[in-house]
């Protein structure tokens, strides 16, 4: 059963504030919660149904359990449907960001939907980090961890100063604009660094002094934007392609 | 001023089944209802605010225009942020499908948020209908219109039973799998039909025997999937780059 005080935790944690105070952030649903346990990822508490005990009893590794009917789970889930399984895990420490491949960059990606869509196609083409600026959405945010569909626990999100990380970079930055080259006749650096700007006000001022390469996505039709998530997901597959003809 | 009557009216088109008995669907937001004029687009009635009537009198083409203070605009609005404008717009009649170019078509996308982020993609990619089984999500309701981001007026989305209208069809026709060719190394037909399956269950039974041909979209990483939207934009861009090296 949950207790008043673990109810009160969960709900906490759906805000930043005590996500830092607690050092800890929540894991909902079933496929996001295997996904920790496969990695083996430091769950301090899991609530779940008996059902999802039973059915993953191998697979769970947490310090605690607390057994709690489908009610009080959705009750203290803060996502719409949720009733198998809550997860409260301690926060990593933040990595050092790896420059020895591609590395994705953020500028002000503020929409948690978005952020968790972009994480999950970053770990589609095999990157392991993701560097955001400081004001993108938190990455621990609930609704970020849902969306990823599981690709949080494979993809570390570095917070950092991103005009001063770019300031440090050498190589080819590429930055997505309206009207810059084509993504489909440029030849990608292997260890580049690919930065996408806000969802409403691109890449920005502070950041866009480090980009020495501007590319585009080509439009065929009407629309003047796509999504940033879209956007960053056909520039990766573009960026990935190239592995064919250009081996390492 | 919206009355009371109006008002019952706005709320009542956020469902279904008054669209369909009042004929009419709703448009909201700036963004979209600019583009509705830019179209010509059969307005029957906009609710607009004074600053949004004064900054576009030269484009608002509408049966009825009535003002209105921004928070009843708020109150009218099916979305969470809209205090410019709302528009009443009359349902087009169905067009027939179009099969000779490359076809889109949707069996059961049923997430709004996924239906319009298609339209908007395929707009950008340039084709002008997309095919939809009975059972994706209505593309008149106002959460897949606000995600189009204007590209509903674009793309005509053709509802139909897509069992039957692929039995029909000759030629290539591609269904999104996990485990078929890669479309880095597909040729794509340029009149072909590329077929997405839906959120959950992928392309359906009834569906695929009309398969002829299984793509995937190569991964790199650990997801076990992509966003059904995303993958419609990823294969998108894999097609039409190949405008430059097969001209038609």
């Amino acid at each position: 059963m949950i207790s008043k005080n673990q109810l009160k935790l969960l709900r906490a944690l759906a805000q930043k504030k005590y996500r830092k105070q607690h050092n800890c952030y929540l894991v909902q649903g079933e496929k996001n919660i295997l996904e920790l346990f496969a990695a083996n990822m430091p769950v301090k508490q899991l609530f779940a149904s008996p059902e999802f005990i039973a059915a993953h009893k191998d697979k769970i590794i947490a310090d605690d359990i607390v057994e709690a009917d489908e009610e009080s789970l959705s009750k203290a889930s803060t996502l719409v449907s949720n009733n198998a399984a809550v997860a409260i895990v301690t926060m990593p420490e933040q990595s050092c960001i790896d420059t020895s491949g591609l590395v994705l960059a953020l500028d002000g990606v503020s929409d948690p939907g978005n952020l968790g869509t972009i994480i999950r196609v970053a770990d589609w083409y095999g990157l392991k980090q993701i560097v955001v600026s400081q004001d993108c959405a938190d990455h621990f945010n609930p609704k970020v961890i849902s969306a990823t569909m599981g690709s949080f626990v494979r993809v570390n999100v570095i917070r950092t100063d991103l005009a001063a990380f770019l300031a440090d970079c050498e190589g080819d930055i590429y930055g997505a604009y309206l009207g810059g080259q084509s993504v489909h006749k440029t030849q990608f650096a292997a260890n580049g660094v690919l930065v996408m700007g806000s969802e409403s006000h691109g890449i920005r001022e502070q950041v866009a002094p480090y980009i020495n390469q501007k590319i585009t996505i080509p439009a065929f039709g009407g629309a003047e934007s796509l999504n940033v998530a879209m956007a960053t997901g056909i520039i990766l597959d573009n960026i990935k392609r190239q592995d064919y003809t250009n081996p390492q």
